[in-house]
């Protein structure tokens, strides 16, 4: 698998935790974060950090830990952003521009190329999320969807989950199944002929296994499946070996 | 946000964690099926599971947690599943047919509407994933994109990343931005004549404050904030209340 970055806005995004209750839940929000690519951590008032639990949670990113800013309001933990994106998992009667998470990832990516701008997503304490006058502060509702019946999403799962669809969208994934190793037309075509000499050879065909109809169905079932060059060596080499049976 | 679900195949699927060390993590797991709808969980050889930990985790997802059926092997976990795909945070050597995690929900859905399959996601140990004789009773290997440099996905996080994006793909978010409340054309037009007015009342209008570029900018900004029929009555408000301020 190789990911191309198509953006690298990667520096652009600032995640910001507010009033966090639970240290715990900052290092794993840390580990989440480097593990899409994402450094810049800023907590206001953090309760009891820092801590051993934020350590030991952040398991290797603790370099994101010990860059983070320790601020003492939101207005604080916002300076020199251009966009502010508020989290929230449930549904807010009042009017914020709303979208989900997709949607701000382009948000994101319009400020920064078109602007240079860095931009914020903030998200609440563990129990209520963000306050009404913290979300006044936000250009941008983002709401991550989910179960209607139980929202109950811990804040560095929800900060998991912007993550990976910040890096899912700045990057195209491409996966080493290289188009040459497919056989080709040719070389399928060849195994075919061989495969139907081999039952011949074996007297596999009958009349009531003929031999057309079967080497449809085996083709058909060995077009399916897509077979690598390698693969088609493999099972030549089995035809090889195959031997009629002695029959009795 | 309204979630319409297109597809409904949440209970085609099943996550299976094998040799899960952390109990915690199960409960983690628990929580972030839960929430993005997902319910049928399956432990292979849980380490010190039940236990206090794993249900402090699940957060009031217990009733996944009490169905959660305990097996021996993988082999058990997988009977009666038709799609079973493993999940991977690094790149493999040996070739399985590899997907990302959009990919695979896509072939779950496949399996799902085509054959009413059930499928199986697979997720291995904290500290080593799936072994690669895991793997061989996969059909596909699930790759979770992240950072080159750092992949140390916590189970319960590769669990929250798949079962997010399943409810992504599965369903159309809608939000209540609904048409109707934005301003008509009229409605615009007749604040822009008010506005106008009010600002040659007030002689805010001089020869290096033209009022014709004044008013296209004015109207550039307001259009950009496409004005809800709400907000067109508070500016309508506003404007009535001002009085021309005495000069000096």
């Amino acid at each position: 698998m190789n990911l191309k970055d198509k953006n690298e806005n990667y520096t652009s995004v600032r995640i910001v935790m507010v009033n966090t209750t639970e240290p715990g839940n900052i290092g794993a929000a840390a580990r989440a974060m480097k593990n899409m690519n994402l450094s810049k951590l800023y907590l206001v008032n953090p309760k009891g950090y820092p801590s051993a639990a934020a350590t030991a949670r952040a398991s290797g990113a603790d370099d994101v830990l010990s860059n983070a800013v320790v601020c003492d309001s939101l207005q604080e933990a916002l300076n020199g952003t251009g966009l502010v994106i508020g989290a929230s998992a449930r549904q807010r009667s009042v009017k914020w521009r709303q979208m989900d998470v997709v949607g701000a990832c382009i948000e994101i990516q319009k400020a920064y190329s078109t602007n240079s701008l860095e931009s914020a997503v903030v998200f609440g304490t563990e129990k209520f999320g963000l306050t009404n006058k913290e979300l006044d502060l936000c250009h941008i509702l983002m709401t991550i969807p989910g179960n209607p019946d139980y929202f109950s999403l811990n804040v560095a799962s929800a900060i998991q989950v912007f993550s990976y669809q910040n890096l899912v969208y700045n990057t195209d994934t491409e996966f080493d199944n290289e188009k040459s190793k497919v056989s080709s037309f040719g070389e399928l075509e060849s195994f075919y002929e061989h495969l139907a000499q081999v039952l011949e050879h074996i007297d596999y065909f009958e009349e009531n296994k003929p031999k057309e109809l079967l080497m449809r169905r085996l083709r058909r079932f060995f077009n399916r499946a897509e077979p690598e060059k390698e693969e088609i060596a493999i099972l030549r080499g089995i035809l090889k070996d195959i031997k009629p049976f002695e029959k009795q």
